[in-house]
């Protein structure tokens, strides 16, 4: 089946919000076995809405509308539904109850443009939303189905993933399909793909391999298509096995999961505690840790060193170290990894050091040296890398790779 | 003029990218007073691309066509150009002599595909691309003009920017239009659209105001509209003049700058340096500072202290103090700012405690908690905020406004 997505809203085509949206629908559809046709977006203007809505139904099984169901006038959405289906808005009890209960509970009184939330076309099925106020509509006519979702993004993504795609797969429409994201990090893409030519000359028809990289990570993406009764999770898993076998820790986590919540857990599960000491990366490691929920369980903090005197004020840098080897150097890494580590009195500790650029490099370093150590109970490990120029894409490799490192030394120490 | 994106590529079907090209291209048009019609994005499918192009040029007098023009054989954007105009592709020398150049000074061969990019429809007029190996192509039939450039963002931009925009004003197709935009900190949407109702309703019709929230700042945006002859610039700074009187020092500055870049210059203006002590933040404060190239001239470096030990060993917090106010308070904020300033040795200093959630709230300190403290050479300011659930919308708020409050303290103590 191929499907189009329609986005209403003017605030898309005057370029105030870009569409998430669609692409989000393409990736759960695409995932689901459904190929998208087009993506159109168009004002909140009843003509060109209809008009968008014809040219859809002439082509595609399946049309996703999004966006236009708010209380205010400039929502139309609900109104040229029924002008396109040539049908009449009528009072949908449940909705209208449902509307009630959320404004009692909240102690607000209820006014007429949220009454009228509950006005839906006769001739469609509405698809309760947890989310919000406005719920979803489905519409069969002749072979294709239309559904009307709101542009929110949670409440589109709640109505798309709970209601939509369970409804499609229980009329038998979605292929059976399994995906499994494998995550990589440390090995560039194309080294990645020269590791894996065997593995992907092996694998069997009906299993894809996909490249997502990242500044932060490389993401690989299997999917195995198949009959319905094919147990594919078992079929994915075997081949899943195979990677990590061939990649071993590269592989830091699978499918939503990030790395500084994988570090979090390691470190939760051991109840042990990190310190951060940060030159280059200024504070976003820091950023990265703190980002988790529940992450001042087993973090102590950081302290980001930008200038020299306050590496040998808080660190415990040697001047004569910084002399000798310069801040950017496996000397100062190691030195501030220790430092960081006693004064803040923790288990585990990460340092960088190096030149995120634009400016800065000399020949012997450029620009995008960096150095990472990392510490433990017994072991400490310090790497140079040279990445590229941009500031903010260093910043962020920089930080994920000493994450990745620790993770690889927490392992190491705790087999 | 109304004009239609055509955006072409697999991956925006497939949801690997999302499309922002669009919203750029759609907030540049809109701003040069071109509306627009619709965006649609299709597959690399020459049926489908004609289909698409047929649609747009029965609808609008401009459309812009991005993607499809990589070397490799799934960019068909050139050869579906030359079919749906019903010409044929010619070698452009000047193109041709450009790539070889460009090969030639990298000391790379060049191959046949490289070479095919300079394979160009004989009816289109060639823009130059300074950022990339392929040009974008200009065409023109009955009332509509036709211009193609690549999906790569910078490619697109220059293209667009520096060569489609000025033919377009050239042939008198722009309108006369000039805009300002004036970012505020620290007075939520509301409150402005408040304070602004009598500026909004003294405004000549040919001005409009538009408020852009995020949780970093409101941007307000003014735009001019007016005849080829008349001088925009003089009538809208009159205006910004007003808006300076009602809104004094809540704004921070002009259309792209940004809040750490502001504060840096002050400070590298001044010769003073800074020093940041974080809780709630957790990093981000010394992650905005640090992500403004030339930063490690003003900035000494911060501590993040998640655990209260941190706090009582490097900020030289006291116990008693804690016990007494609870970590989140007025007396341990101003403590971490004093503490700070002075472990750093810093002339300005911030400091940040807070309950970012989605746990660990009170009664009495909710989640969205937090207090924020600034200190100078002689003054000090702490000031308490509630803000909302979310994690991370904390975070940027209370980093927001943390430099906001520096900022004002800069420009106190200087006067």
């Amino acid at each position: 089946m191929k499907a189009e997505i329609i986005t209403i809203g003017d605030e898309i085509l005057i370029g105030q919000v870009v569409d998430t949206n669609s692409a989000w629908i393409s990736q759960q559809l695409n995932q689901a076995g459904i190929e998208i046709y087009q993506v159109t977006s168009v004002a909140d203007d009843a003509v060109h809405i209809k008009d968008a809505l014809q040219n859809a139904e002439n082509k595609v099984g399946l049309v996703i509308i999004t966006g236009g169901l708010g209380p205010t006038k400039d929502d139309i959405t609900r109104k040229t539904l029924c002008e396109y289906f040539g049908t009449k808005l009528v009072f949908h009890e449940a909705t209208l109850d449902s509307i009630k209960k959320w404004f009692e509970k909240r102690g607000m009184p209820l006014n007429k443009l949220n009454k009228n939330q509950a006005l839906l076309p006769e001739n469609c099925t509405v698809l309760e939303n947890n989310e919000g106020s406005a719920p979803g509509m489905w519409f069969e006519r002749n072979n294709t189905i239309f559904v009307s979702v709101p542009g929110v993004p949670f409440e589109m993504k709640y109505l798309v993933g709970e209601q939509v795609l369970p409804r499609l797969k229980k009329m038998g429409m979605l292929k059976n399909i399994v995906h499994k994201t494998v995550l990589t990090q440390g090995i560039p893409e194309s080294f990645l793909a020269e590791k894996l030519a065997g593995f992907e000359e092996g694998l069997p028809e009906d299993i894809k391999l996909a490249y997502l990289p990242s500044p932060m990570a490389v993401r690989l993406r299997l999917s195995a298509y198949g009959h319905a009764n094919e147990n594919l999770g078992a079929i994915i898993d075997e081949q899943v096995k195979k990677l990590q076998g061939i990649l071993g820790e590269a592989i830091y986590g699978y499918d939503d999961e990030q790395l500084p919540e994988v570090v979090g857990n390691q470190l939760a599960g051991l109840g042990k505690k990190l310190a951060v000491a940060e030159s280059c990366t200024g504070g976003y490691i820091s950023h990265l840790v703190t980002s988790i929920p529940g992450s001042s369980g087993y973090y102590k903090g950081g302290i980001t060193a930008y200038a020299n005197e306050t590496k040998i004020n808080l660190l415990n840098v040697k001047q004569d170290t910084l002399d000798r080897a310069g801040a950017v150097s496996k000397e100062v890494a190691t030195e501030m990894v220790l430092g960081v580590k006693d004064a803040l009195g923790a288990d585990y500790a990460i340092a960088t050091t190096g030149i995120a650029g634009p400016d800065g490099g000399t020949e012997e370093k450029p620009v995008g040296t960096v150095w990472i150590a990392v510490a433990g109970q017994e072991k400490l490990v310090a790497t140079k890398f040279v990445f590229m120029k941009n500031r903010e894409r260093n910043i962020l490799r920089t930080s994920h790779t000493a994450l990745q490192m620790l993770r690889k030394l927490i392992i190491e120490e705790n087999k």
